[in-house]
């Protein structure tokens, strides 16, 4: 089969298309003949060499894809071969097969397309672990999501919008802040016009944000914490900027506030299998009842991966950069 | 009647019993005629100047007592005169009397008598709030308590084990290390000695501390990331080491890890009944069947709250000092 591989870390260009040996399968896993991926910041950090993939994973990039299934290894049931699904990985979107743990794949959402339901997992399980299963959103709170605009951030305000939360975003464009007006998003910060933290606190009669869903780290860490309200939660998914920055804990302590920092790639099997489970009972009858759907800014050819890691690393898109194998 | 005044910020001797005018009962309020009280290390803070109490709250020190009701206000069911009882306050603790909010009254434990019931409101509520209501700590899992002979640190030992968890536990001294090995501990660090992140890791298999109860803040920050597991949930509760300190985000993600904090006193009075009631329901039958009790380091009469607060500055004491009125 064919993968992207990396032979040299280093910009777009490092992306290779070439022959590979196909995936071994190994127990509760099944095969999944790829027809779409989809490009993840943490796919262009591992291409520039700085995210080696976690013990076990792929040595390739691709976080997400939808596909087939061809083949069902030992321990899996209720997955058989002619599958349509798609699936969170630890690696090895950017393929023509990849092999996957049982418990990290979803049915098609009914009335999704391959390249659309490619554009889900990633969004769909970051979005949902980290705003309900960690910090536990609801309704009638504000979530404050920074990068309204990302593939993250359209899948959070549509979301939080389906359980009865208000949204505020920053976005650095009013294109970007008007797309995410139209998803739901009730109040739109120009992160580079506008002091979000005075912004949220005017949008929320002074008291700030109760959840806040953070791309950013460091740089925007004292921030954030001044733009949280009382029991307010930080839940950070990305260091953008920066790993180390100063906490003010009496500020924390005075809000009764909570910092948590994730990430989905290196969580084991059995983690990422109960978040998948959990998309797949809150999420999926959002998508297949058409209160929630992928936004994809643009489809390419997977032998143009590179093309959809310098519109990722230019920030000009809107919703997520589908890859297509075949 | 008498209560502890502090007519000037400053020293121990600025603590004044003295004549002041009786509480007025609020709707939804109790009067407690208080038999004992205990001393807090914000009560120390308070009177060195830095701590107002919260809007609402009696001006004079004090968050908890025990003693009898002598009044039930409009509103209040469930109590009568009479009724023994110990109490989570927002302030006035040492007095006569006191009013308080009917939700944040507790039975006094059976078996127990006042002077040692007064220890209990502030170690129960603060532990189990944050051990147990926000970490979450769970059988099995290992908890380092910072500071394991204060009065939070014995309480949370106890509480720790009844629940089937592991506990390690820093002190200064080999003396208070020894307090908290009888009480259960069952990693032992003095903290002036020995690395405590690399005393926890040893007795981990190089996993970490599930939970982390701290006292220290800004100072621990860094070690205390360094000292959990994955998955691991930090909950301070003082910043007797500084309020900001640099957070490696980083490591945090990396471990999928929670920073809390939290103080019990300027919660609101719903939140802190919500509390009240998980301790009876959940810590009062572990202090009835004689597995959990209250640690008293000494009992001192109000008149002499001065020197209540000398012992605590000085942090010679093992568990609470009860303060006796009457």
């Amino acid at each position: 089969m064919r993968a992207i591989t990396i032979p040299e870390p280093g910009g777009p260009e490092a992306l290779v298309w070439a022959e590979v040996p196909a995936p071994q399968l190994s127990e509760g896993e099944v095969l999944v003949q790829v027809a779409a991926s989809a490009v993840n910041r943490a796919d262009v950090v591992q291409r520039q060499g700085f995210y080696d993939p976690p013990p076990g994973a792929s040595a390739y990039p691709g976080l997400e894809c939808a596909g087939t299934i061809t083949e069902v290894g030992p321990g899996v049931s209720g997955w058989s071969v002619g599958d349509e699904v798609c699936a969170l990985l630890a690696g090895g979107g950017y393929a023509e097969q990849v092999a996957v743990p049982a418990g990290q794949l979803l049915p098609l959402p009914k009335g999704l397309d391959v390249t659309q339901a490619a554009a889900l997992p990633e969004v769909t399980c970051t979005v949902w672990s980290n705003v309900f299963m960690v910090a536990h959103l609801r309704p009638g709170e504000t979530l404050l999501v920074h990068g309204g605009s990302s593939g993250i951030g359209t899948m959070a305000i549509q979301l939080a919008k389906a359980v009865g939360a208000r949204v505020a975003v920053t976005a650095g464009s009013a294109e970007k802040l008007e797309s995410c007006r139209e998803l739901g998003a009730d109040v739109l910060i120009n992160y580079r016009e506008q002091d979000f933290v005075e912004e949220i606190r005017k949008a929320t009669d002074g008291r700030g944000a109760d959840v806040i869903l953070d791309i950013i780290g460091a740089k925007y860490l004292d921030q954030n914490v001044r733009a949280l309200a009382t029991n307010g939660r930080l839940a950070i998914i990305g260091l953008q900027g920066g790993r180390k920055g100063e906490l003010n804990l009496g500020a924390l302590l005075a809000k009764r506030g909570a910092v948590t920092a994730t990430s989905l790639r290196g969580r084991p099997v059995e983690e990422k299998s109960a978040i998948v489970a959990a998309v797949r009972e809150h999420v999926w009858p959002l998508i297949e009842n058409g209160q929630v759907r992928p936004i994809v800014d643009r489809t390419l050819p997977m032998a143009d991966a590179a093309e959809g890691h310098r519109v990722l690393e230019e920030s000009g898109h809107i919703g997520k950069v589908v890859l297509t194998v075949g």
